[in-house]
């Protein structure tokens, strides 16, 4: 079996994820690759090694540039904070290395295109960590979406809101700058759209309206001193998709309740699905001719559930989406899969935000294709 | 105690609800008023013999405008398919009896406009059956807004939808024609604009997108023949309140699964509360520090619930919702409450619906106050 | 059309409620008779009085015994304290009157056998206020049970609990004495019984386990005087049925969380279905071959919602379970049924309440037979 | 940092599981001690060698003894059929090795017994998998108790079904062998005995029903040869407590609708809490005062939860339960901690089943202190 050489730059909570997540798609799958945790990079030197030790990984480097160029390495996974995705992928996709991407793809559209464009020309395996993707609940809304047993879709009514900076003194941090793709919008609302392609496809136009309820946030946990804030608290919007359904969008950040309400309903002339990720293993169904939904809880009649447990009911957590991402992405790279998010699509989200975003800033209707 | 003579247009569905209500309110309620059921009309006369009989009014009229005429009538109750609610009711402000006409108040706002000038002439009480606001459960929620629990009031999530047009073979009707009122945003979305406006207050601007998704439909049950459908099946929209909300809005009357899915969220900065009709008795709320939302059923600390049953829990139906709006009405007519939406409050209701329908037909924004 | 006279005693709360339930039952439905309220009987003549007056009642009557007399009578309805049911439906049906009694039927099974023994002889019609199996959505749970689609019943779960007696500051009332059929199991707990009897059949053996947790409570709201409590704040039981059913019954008035959760899940080979009164409108099932519960909406298919409303999801509420409860009681009076819980019905859930206590107080499985 | 080696006994589902936790549990805490996987024994020496390799085990065997005898093997962990753990456990034990056991302890009271005088003569650390109490939904549920917040405790409702052998058709197999610690109460209800001692306390005295609805199974999947069944598909016990709370216990293998439906409500005098595993990181909680339930989602306020996410609402997975489980053994190996069930736990709850036994067959209460 050929090996793959992983190398990791990030060791905050997304980096422990990852690493997790390659040991556990070992045991748990049986792979088409033999994974072996080369390296592991943190600007940190003394963070970098006690975590490599601490997760299992060969080597550690200060010096991110040094692990994209450890011949070792044949997969770069990228868990930094935002404004760091752009150069770093850039690097491993210069070096011909297989790029994977905790998500937003980029800060800005521009951005994204031109990792897209290098990604085309290195012609690489590419992922993006849309994990929720890779819910085998998901996988059934898909199924029953794809085979047709809803009918046609026409509605969405999708939202992901949560509460973390509801109380206004949730101080400024890096995620209330526009230039490193924060907001609500680019934080969760991405996550939201990257799941309505998943699910319906390409969305051709859209208008929005956005709003920062708060324009001055601490600058830090308990200063008087404050900073304004220029990004979206709240994001609405309406979606038209190429197929022809219509629907609504929302996002929030400060909607008290909400602890990670990525959640939709999808209805087509035969049917009806709701999905919440705050309840991630449950699917609700109504199709034609019953009179109210059901409820299905996903079992191992979903291959990527049957890997985890044999019985329905035991549920998949949070972190298991991750496992789930790294089989497909390894899958990918063995030539046996394309399930997943790609620089492409990854950009197309992008783009999507900047539409929404342009939008709201000129209150009227922006064709998509106009990005 | 003063005697209000009642006259009632319509043996249908809502005659009977609100035969049943006037009965029930005065049984329920003490009254400032002690009502008599003077006259039921219904062009079969027949019908409306038999009706009156089994409902307990006096006399039954062939002819609507001798039941306006009649001198022992002090309130006509319009309950006939929505194109006749103009002529009656301007009748019967003509002849300056107070009005209580179902919703919606009319099937245009031209006629809407004129219906409102003449109830402003009149200088009568006027009615018109949203009914779904006389909840006790609305009640709570509104107070919760007006007290300010809920803080800043920035976000709202509206949808009405149900199903009964859902099989593309569900023929034909009056409902299905631009010029009765027709069409999902008129028939049931017209309530949840209703609902937004008595919770949150004006709407000053929308965008919308409508769509047919069954283009034609059978002339009659199970016919051959079909006929073109010009309504929207769903509507989606935007929507800007006067006080800095956003939010998003959705009506359909084809989406598995609901019946009576009046339903919205609406969250403030210190807190977020959710409603569906389809279980009236309930609100969920989350307050500022509680870290999930909790289940408030109605109970007898809402006085207009107290009325109906001494302990929570035992439930409202929607019938009780129709008596709520007569002992309001009653109430308005003895000079002792303003609860309830005026000709001058629904006349806001059409105009907001017509802005809607021209945003979607302009694929733009609209201000409220173009119309 | 036969006129029936109705005599109604009591003016509390439920007289209120059959009030309304004689009123509505005629308006809502065709009834084989025609209802005439003859009179109303208060120790407190003047309440009599003004009751009569509000309700519709053609007279007042400040002696009970009066009323039962009254010619025109023949109907007693009976919605006093406990303890006067026994010499009220012994009197009435020494006149041989048509008697509908509030639950429960007597305060001991000495009297609860005279009672079924005085109807036997007098050949009339009674009923016994059970309300809650009136409800349409129970009605489609017994023809889901009676047609065999869940196939053998095996098991039943039921637990009727509030809160009302929660606070150990509640006062004493009647409801805290054995002698007036106090209690938990019998304020609450008989009306699972009662419904567990609808929906399975005969109860053979009982074992059981009841607590007082509070055995002082205030004599009278406020004060510093208390009274000792012997009846049961709440009681556990195993119950075993003559079709080899098995299961739990709970009832406790102490349960924080609860307004009116009579609730029960029953199973059977081919589905399990669910139900709980603060949700009187919804049956929960999974059928043979499906993987999760479904939400059923009462609905128009069910004839008794039909009448008041033809669209599902718009909800019954606790009092037109009483106008359901009149209507098939004035069905029987007229030969046409057979619905409802006669004296001979309420007798069996009285014997069986009684071997629950005495599988309680002897720790010790109890034949029901033995009673 | 000291190093424990680990000697795994299984591979089947419950063996990757042990092995994936001790991976995780490494990787997501600061464990006290190094884990070394050592070895791996399975009686099929091919499948043991492919297993080592895949999970990271060091050497593997064909013979349990012999993995028992390493001496680089200081914890045992067992994960084979019931009726092997008592001669592996008791061989560790000889050996004076620590022992992780999978649940149930043992087949019968008398095996359990012995396991129990073994490890207290052993003096090593021992722990069975029970696993669902290392949820830190549970913790949370256990310091609300503990902490007096509920009052006292006086009402516990528990019910574990589930739905795999529903199908009359599912085969025999050792779980339908009384002598393998077959059977629904010994297969899904252990677990809810051992929870209701984990939270609530000793229970001192249970009445019980058993049935076994389908006599007769399937010999194997298809066969058309049959074999009697003689264990419970279905137990409903009352159980008291040595605090004083009654309540019920319900458990079935073949209720439809339920997947792994462990569930329990838990009410005192200041509040109730109700959970159910099917929704394992979610809690309901009412406490005085409220009006109703709240819904509380398991989050970083929990130190067990924050190790796996920084956020509430990312739920964690049946198979984190297994790393927390691990956790918690590593730390009472170092002598850090006392949290899990170990062999004296663990023989309560064995006893708890055989009273349980006992009083269904013989029909009467028994007092746990019999055995």
């Amino acid at each position: 079996m050929d090996e793959l050489g992983i190398g990791l730059i990030g060791t905050g909570f997304m980096g422990r994820a990852h690493a997790l997540a390659f040991h556990n798609a070992s045991a748990v799958f049986e792979l088409p690759l033999k994974l072996r945790l080369v390296a592991l990079a943190d600007a940190d030197t003394h963070r970098a090694e006690s975590c490599a030790r601490a997760w299992g990984f060969e080597q550690a480097y200060g010096d991110w540039q040094q692990l994209i160029d450890d011949p070792r390495v044949g997969l770069v996974a990228i868990t930094t904070p935002n404004h760091l995705h752009f150069p770093m992928a850039m690097a491993a996709l210069a070096a011909g290395k297989a790029v994977y991407c905790e998500k937003p793809l980029a800060v800005d559209l521009d951005q994204a295109t031109r990792m897209r464009d290098a990604a085309r020309q290195a012609g690489v395996i590419t992922r993006v960590g849309y994990n929720y993707q890779h819910n085998p609940t998901i996988d059934l809304a898909r199924e029953l979406i794809r085979s047709g047993e809803l009918g046609e879709i026409v509605g969405f009514q999708g939202e992901f809101s949560e509460d973390f900076m509801a109380d206004p003194a949730s101080p400024w941090s890096w995620r209330c700058e526009a230039q490193h793709a924060g907001g609500a919008l680019a934080d969760l609302g991405s996550h939201l759209l990257a799941m309505a392609r998943h699910l319906i496809g390409d969305i051709t136009a859209v208008c929005a309206d956005t709003r920062t309820v708060h324009p001055q946030r601490p600058a830090s946990a308990g200063s008087r001193e404050t900073r304004p804030i220029a990004v979206d608290d709240q994001v609405h919007a309406l979606l038209r998709f190429a197929n022809g359904a219509r629907g609504t969008f929302s996002s929030s950040w400060l909607k008290h309740g909400y602890k990670n309400h990525l959640s939709f309903e999808i209805s087509g002339t035969r049917g009806t699905l709701a999905f919440d990720q705050e309840r991630l293993n449950e699917l609700r169904l109504c199709r034609v001719g019953q009179s109210g939904f059901q409820r299905l809880l996903a079992g191992p009649d979903q291959p990527r559930y049957a890997a985890f447990s044999p019985a329905a009911g035991h549920q998949l957590g949070y972190n298991e989406l991750k496992t789930l991402e790294v089989q497909a992405l390894i899958e990918a790279l063995a030539g046996q899969g394309q399930t997943g998010t790609d620089f492409e699509e990854a950009w197309q989200v992008e783009r999507l935000a900047t539409a929404i975003r342009q939008a709201a800033r000129e209150q009227r209707w922006v064709d998509v294709s106009e990005f």
